[in-house]
């Protein structure tokens, strides 16, 4: 059986990926990595690395288009800045609603497409990564539970029964992902989090202390902090 | 408030902005066309001179290389000949499959892709056509209710409530559609639904037939037929 991995280079996508080609074999895995329009591409080289140390079949595609017109503050089209806050701290400034990293309906965006991919390239799964930590306080509600159980039905049915989307990690905190990953071993010394597009991680964006705290919460060090 | 119209310029979608901008006003309607690959583009010439008739700003987008690897008939990357059958004759053919002309999970996509678009252009609602005999005997079953449940779900919560979706004509038949048309005074002579690309509607091919049987069921002609 063929299948598709929404696959963008971070530590939720890599260890989901893992999960595939272990569950499939490299040679029926497609790893799918969309740009849209970040302010930076070291999440599509650390994809592209990842791809090629797993051996699977990597595509590329390009949304960055429809995000012209967002003031999304990850995108390079946006004058916002990244926030340095966590997002317990940002959900506070924004009074519950989606935070400034959020890209609107960016997870619904990418399982549709690569539904539409998946379904033209014979694959009857696609596995995606959200996990608990992201929906928490409605900060990305296009990680939520109820989101991820609304795009499943769509998938299903308006592919005719064709198509599931996996989503192993909906319920588990990155903590929990992290320590999966590290018994797959996977390499996360490959893989780029950061929503900066430094050299280093930054250490300080949501993202970079999220990262961090999982790798702690294991009793290790995260790899790509020197 | 401002909404956004899925609108390849047939029957059923310009039915739909007539309803949008009646609802809101045209200057509160943006109508979205998306290119897929096609293999003619009439329907987005018709869908621009449909938009300029009804002064409603006008976004065009292309998602055709998500379709590169589709065998679907409609698309120029295909080998497949566009069926002549009626569709009730092409599900006999597929055994209850999505016939040829089912491009894999477009109407997902192009909700997913105008949701990303709505939110970051400040839209509230976004509308669209699909309706009930498009999504018998699962000929497409990205029409159906209940994908369109369930995409409204999606849409709703991954947008952090920001965004609904209507479709109106879901459980209407083209028959009703065109009736209210009528009655809305559309200007259904600057449509175009033929499959093929030709000066004038091919006639025979599924959208066609259903097209004038619709019209002829309310008692009048299309006005596509010299």
């Amino acid at each position: 059986m063929k299948v598709m991995v929404l696959f963008s280079g971070g530590v939720d996508s890599t260890t989901c990926l893992a999960l595939a080609v272990r569950a499939h074999g490299a040679g029926n895995v497609i790893a799918l990595s969309i740009s849209y329009g970040q302010k930076h591409s070291r999440e599509i080289e650390a994809a592209r690395k990842i791809a090629s140390y797993y051996n699977v079949d990597w595509k590329q595609l390009d949304l960055s288009t429809i995000f012209v017109d967002s003031d999304c503050s990850l995108l390079s089209s946006s004058c916002e800045e990244i926030p340095k806050e966590t997002y317990a701290e940002q959900l506070i400034e924004t009074g519950g609603k989606p935070v400034s990293t959020y890209v609107p309906f960016r997870n619904g965006l990418f399982i549709a497409s690569a539904a539409s991919m998946a379904l033209s390239l014979g694959c009857e799964i696609i596995y995606y990564g959200p996990h608990a930590d992201d929906a928490a306080g409605n900060a990305y509600p296009d990680c939520s539970e109820e989101f991820n159980d609304a795009m499943k039905t769509a998938v299903y049915i308006g592919s005719g029964k064709q198509l599931c989307i996996k989503a192993p990690f909906v319920d588990k905190t990155k903590k929990d992902i992290v320590k999966l990953g590290i018994e797959l071993d996977v390499p996360y010394e490959l893989t780029w989090s950061c929503y900066e597009g430094g050299n280093n991680p930054c250490g300080v964006c949501g993202t970079c202390r999220d990262r961090q705290n999982a790798f702690l919460a294991n009793g290790v060090q995260d790899p790509l902090i020197k």
